[in-house]
């Protein structure tokens, strides 16, 4: 088995594979994805949804499954949670992107706009024929140890089942190093963009665990996705877009659902992290603008600046909750 | 979350668990496990069956539904694979050991003897939460990129839906070395003896993926289970059994049912191996006697003896086909 | 011990460090560093410099003490090359940095511009304490499996003995994935560049081993170091600078100085590399023209459109030596 | 370059060496070396060597140049500590393994009986080549991250200067599992005995950082030891012997000299270590009493018997000296 055995993936003749959705086209230009790790409360998800949306986020993202370590952990608020994202989805006009973990569950792709498959499920090879029976374009994260090769032909199920819409997402992988939660591999997203015409998407939040390390890695990752090989000219690459997934929110007020310490996994995967200070420095990439049209020259320059802008600007009032939550 | 959390799996002054299925008691005592990757027919399940029953192993295992890389690789032969191992069972009165990879098909449960959950599927919490609802021996294999609290939070997952009958498995973790397969982690085996008192057995053949690496495996780990820690009287220690999954068979004949090169990622475990004569030699260890009864004193030299013995023992002649089988 | 206690290495207050070499300056600006892995004779020397000279690079590496996995590999050619690198200096203007494996090699810091510490002696104590005692600039490469930690310990050595002249370079670690040599971890330099003040380079060559990764990687190297933390405002940061070691060149003809084969572990450093073809478009990277003056916002457009040119340039004639020496 | 090429290294038709120091044969049985991490004061290290003595250990270590990652850490006491190791040998009559970290230390190799190579300079080649030139016997510690193939390559440095008396230490690799300190690899020991016919020991204390795991790990490495290949006939078979180092010592007493904190790093060595009573369980292993003649039948009984004594012995009141020293 090697990559060129799969013949849905590999870049081959290819022209690289865009998907739009709504209005946003994923392999078109630098895209951010932000959200909450879980949804936890109707306030909390429109409070947050708000602030994505008035950072320029082009999707929104939201657990309603979670997939925790410890079966003590918040699960989720499944259906309940489903319903909150819609009505943010409606409020807003973004996009909804929800992880499913159980074939069982492959029904409600109708309700939602992508389908993420989580890193931990990168190989739940049942799930992703399921998926790949559907055409939603469905966010297939690298699992924390897949090599490049397992990763793409994971794809391959889906895509061997006659939907066509993946987007890879590359958000670290396990090494030896303690002091991000993991290792954001860009080599391999620039490798993958040699050798699959799928769009590649980055999440930084996730993979380095490190608020003030999202911005410099979502920078990185655009600039790796710049050039995908050699001989490829340039109208034919495709860039990389940039998922920055916040963390879970500290919401300590009386009377919202969820069990104490619900968010708990979530600020775990943010050493360091945790203080309002921190958590509001990372929430500002979602504030981001971005640029359009998007042009290879436009990179430097322009989306520095307001990325620049964003991490420089004054911070909100860390006790006020709204302006706190925005800042997820 | 810590290790402390996970109510159901710490040891605190729990009794060892010990699990029996059928004769067989997992806990109790060095015990075998072997049969082929996946069954790829009938002819070639009850020889090897046969093979496993001579050689005195304890259960049989094999795939009919196969996790693989590649979604062109030999998928298993599902309902018409159960139906051939039931007879094997039979045949042998040997219990079997088949993986589920789907909440749907958890209720194939009732016709086996041990439900698998493989390592790709370590952190399937659906899946791990529909086998925890039934009361059969969970044969939880560690993900290859799994820390130990992670390996014993999913087991949690299991015993706190109800099920307390967990096997945990060590099969080798992904490291930078490439010599092996993976790398056994028999400290992990060590340290989780001291961590829980659920029954922990190896898998020398999928960790090194060489065949002449599975017997001294196999020895290491039945003595690195030997002493969980030290404060621990010794008869409450849990020891180790080993399970030994032999390589997948090279079946040439024709009119065999399964695709061309359907066997070939398993022989792909094998690196190094391959050629029938390296295939032989790791199929002897299926014929390995067990001393009986076990006892503290009795590691050494009684099994040993017998291990050495399958070692060395002749070759059988690998152009004849029957004996070939048998050697798997 | 925590990076806190690393008191010359922690960054505190401190200003950012720059290192003036010549006319280059690390810590200011995108620099290159290139040449092959070994002087392998004058004539292939001067030929490569001079290619490295024209492409635009700041400085000129090649080793004459060669860090071989075998002893049987080229060993380099010591003091020969010693010489033969100060002529090539002389010719291109260019300083010249070199690695240096023992501690009775030190007195050669005298000759050379940039002291290299290599990724196999990173915790090789007594040399880091003894090119401490030096005022020369130190390249200290991180270690294939060390901690952002130890990395910074290491140089706290070096700073220690009062030499202040650290540059850090980080060149891949290793990991699981075998599609790359290594794993570059941009994370890590963006890391780095919170914790401490001193200039922090990348070596894109050696941590990815395919040619075609190299500019991406350069690229995004240059990304990663653009901000090194949430409160530190631009004109305090310091700039990432890219290393880009060129692969071993081929050298066939008769009556050169060096073993059949010498330049044997290069090019297997270069995975699916190799190839006349492939060499060249690694070589390319070092007609690299560079912007200056280096502002925030030029890293994009003008940075971007010669990385791109020097990689769709046409290809030179493989069997032209000249001109394939030049690539390198 | 392949193991085949290390024709130094390579089994081939070899015999299996063994290496006689003194009274001790490693390569002929199960040996014991310890003795602290480094020595602190003659006190210290002559308490420590008499409890070494009295357990039955075969050899003594001592470190007295200490390769520290922090400069800020107690860098050993050099000369100072060679007299003190001498005394030490001559008390107890035990030889001394000592840790070179520099080329121009070599030449102390006339008072020691082993020179340890440590995992950090494992491809140190000027090291490597100078201590081949002496005919000492040097025990070559694997790197963290060294492959096997490294890890041979390296020996095959000491072997082609022509010194043939190397013993080769697998002392655990860095993964991502951070419950141990590393993962001992017991496959590459059995993996090595079947590539070459040098011995191997195993240092099952630096590799798992807990006292609890040190004794089912010595027990599992000599188990993987017993058995060098599928064809290889028992007398030729070289055993395992285990190198048992003690955590460093905590010695609070006025007077003693050594920095505050000297011996931290020791203890850090041993996460969930660094109490009292830690450090006496791990420090039991010294007293092991080890069973003569050492026949393949008597690994099992005979020296579990000892070992489980060894742990299972009242332990020393935590707060007298001499015999809280005689458990290091």
């Amino acid at each position: 088995m090697t990559i060129e055995d799969c013949k849905h993936v590999a870049l081959g003749d290819k022209v690289p594979t865009t998907i739009r959705i709504g209005d946003v086209v994923i392999g078109g230009g630098f895209a951010v994805i932000a959200g909450p790790c879980a949804v936890e409360s109707e306030t909390m998800m429109l409070d947050i949804a708000e602030a994505v949306k008035d950072g320029g986020a082009d999707m929104l993202r939201g657990g309603i499954f979670k997939p925790r370590t410890s079966p003590y952990d918040f699960q989720g608020l499944g259906n309940e949670g489903l319903q909150i994202l819609k009505k943010a989805r409606k409020t807003t006009g973004l996009p909804i992107v929800v992880e499913i973990l159980d074939t069982r569950d492959v029904a409600i792709a109708e309700d939602i706009d992508v389908i993420q498959i989580g890193s931990r499920n990168m190989q739940n090879f049942a799930l992703l024929k399921e998926v790949g029976k559907t055409r939603k374009p469905i966010l297939l994260k690298r699992g924390a140890n897949a090599t490049i090769e397992e990763w793409l032909c994971s794809a391959e199920y889906i895509l061997a089942e006659g939907n066509p819409n993946v987007i890879l997402c590359e958000r670290g992988i396990r090494t030896f190093e303690t002091y991000t939660r993991n290792t954001l591999d860009l080599g391999a997203v620039a490798a993958v963009k040699t050798l699959t015409h799928l769009p590649v998407i980055v999440d930084p939040s996730h993979a380095t665990g490190r608020p003030e390390l999202i911005l410099p890695m979502a920078l990185a990752a655009a600039a790796a996705g710049r050039c995908g090989g050699t001989d490829r000219p340039l109208r034919r690459t495709v860039w990389c877009a940039t998922v920055a997934t916040g963390p879970g929110v500290a919401d300590e007020s009386p009377g919202r659902r969820h069990p104490p310490g619900g968010y708990g996994e979530c600020r775990a995967h943010h050493r360091g992290g945790g203080s309002q200070r921190d958590q509001a420095a990372a929430g500002r990439l979602v504030r981001i603008a971005r640029h359009r049209p998007w042009t290879p020259d436009a990179l430097g320059p322009v989306s520095l600046r307001v990325l620049q802008g964003a991490l420089t600007a004054p911070r909100p009032q860390s006790t006020a909750m709204p302006i706190e939550l925005s800042d997820q």
